[in-house]
């Protein structure tokens, strides 16, 4: 299996664009392990405080290890990224940014530490008297390269990149728009636990060691990410669409659309029938609120609903 | 056991105001029950088709049964309501209305009628082909009296409303400020199912017969509604905030800063320790999208962080 080190500066990159250089090419459907660093791209150390956190180098923030060439991706296919396993470090970290967040400029800088072990996360000296979190590791960032332009890699786009959906953990799929040759996979951004929303900024940011498979899908055209996952909430998977914009309102619109056109594709209903179904059982959620100037707004819609046919067509 | 029949006109009213005469006087902690319409105050009848709906009259939308006179309540103090039993109807409706919800416009009005029994609700002449939905009962409409004003039953407000929560089903204790002597209860507006958003306007809309309890709870000073209520989705219950405005992002703050002073008040967290929290485990979810001009947006805190404390204070 082929393994990409994150870790080596040569294997990173700061920017979304079309023309980077792969750091690896993988077949479409082969797997392979990809180690990722923490969100400061291991610029924050174990017992560092606010006051180094705050002289980092923001713009090195969610480097992202790629781009990764996928054998047979073409423009306009999708690029099916199956998360297979994950494992995170053993410590990793939360901060208070003054800068962002949703309640920004409210609290000073703050920088918290956590141990990880056991399958959950307890705060270093003190902080949050002890809680231990549960662990649910996903990755913040998976994206592909846009088909032009250059993006910084804080804001999520068309083409995926800092979703921070908390659905993207092991057993999710993720359904990305293809722009490019090879469609240039990256990932970046490992977390141990995030609500939705991530409204401080920061999740348990922590290093992980994945497993991935890239597949590409032809003759599914799409605009926007998609993806079917376990729901981290309740036994069952998820469809889960993505609206992605400045724009809270706006993102639900972009997430509801692009549900009912998979309702339609996929299970033959009516944008009538998807519109009514999505009422009474999806599930609009704020997947992040803080990763300027984009947001996420999720619908979730049980994968369930399949059995629940009384009488398929 | 008190009974409050809302299929009689005169226990129905139709504006919050502060000084509506109470159709009942309930003791503080003292059970009741109450017999409430579908939110089309019985205007759809089984049978029915989209023109009649278009027909109906629309200020009769989400009557509320009451007001309820609790004793002992008073201006400054809280409601807390706990939802005990909810039984729903055996049918149902939802619509596509095109003057409202998150695509409004874009479709023509449509009326859809559920069967509802054995837990799944069926929508009835093959639409959504035989999909079986799961009833999970709440209710959309439970508030207080407002302290001045007149307002209309549809957007919700500071004092309750029409917050089409789905966490406020049985097992549900919903928090209210009071703002007149007896506070001034109602309730309205059951669903057999709704997904967060009621993205169409409507979930699936049926009458119920609801055992209640309301106490007075003093000292608790808060602005807005909050819930305690099993999480719907995963064992265990949730601690929910719910921000209300005409702007999702200001929803999303509010729901922030009243979760950061529940976990201070009740756990002795400071607003730091609240906020990184509030990051990593609490989800931030759209309750409803499509009451306008206002929307509810809820942030959840499993309860079990009381559990996770390896060292309370």
């Amino acid at each position: 299996m082929i393994v990409i080190d994150g870790t080596r500066e040569e294997n990173l990159h700061y920017k979304w664009r079309p023309d980077l250089k792969p750091i690896a090419r993988v077949g479409d459907g082969e797997k392979f392990k990809v180690i990722i660093p923490d969100a400061s791209t291991m610029q924050v150390r174990p017992g560092m405080g606010a006051e180094d956190l705050a002289r980092a180098d923001s713009t090195k923030f969610d480097a992202a290890v790629g781009p990764i060439y996928v054998e047979g991706a073409k423009p306009g296919d999708v690029l099916a990224v199956d998360i297979l396993d994950m494992q995170v470090g053993d410590w990793g970290w939360s901060a208070i940014l003054s800068f962002m967040g949703l309640l920004k400029g409210r609290f000073k800088d703050l920088l918290v530490h956590w141990r990880i072990g056991d399958g959950r996360a307890q705060a270093v000296g003190g902080f949050l008297r002890g809680i231990r979190v549960p662990v649910k590791p996903f990755l913040g960032v998976v994206g592909v390269a846009p088909g032009e332009g250059e993006f910084g890699m804080i804001p999520p786009q068309s083409f995926g990149g800092n979703m921070d959906n908390r659905l993207h953990g092991v057993g999710a799929r993720i359904y990305l728009p293809v722009s490019v040759e090879g469609a240039l996979l990256s990932l970046a951004d490992p977390h141990a636990s995030q609500g939705d929303g991530e409204v401080s900024g920061t999740a348990i940011e922590t290093s992980a060691s994945v497993v991935v498979r890239a597949s590409v899908v032809k003759g599914l055209r799409v605009g926007r990410p998609f993806t079917m996952a376990p729901s981290r909430d309740e036994p069952g998977e998820v469809i889960a669409t993505m609206g992605i914009s400045s724009d809270l309102h706006r993102a639900a619109v972009e997430a509801l659309e692009d549900m009912l056109a998979i309702l339609g594709k996929w299970y033959g209903l009516t944008p009538e029938e998807g519109y009514v179904l999505s009422s009474v059982v999806g599930n609009l959620r704020i997947s992040e609120i803080v990763d300027e100037p984009n947001y996420v707004v999720t619908l979730t819609m049980p994968k369930s609903i399949g059995e629940w046919m009384g009488n398929p067509r």
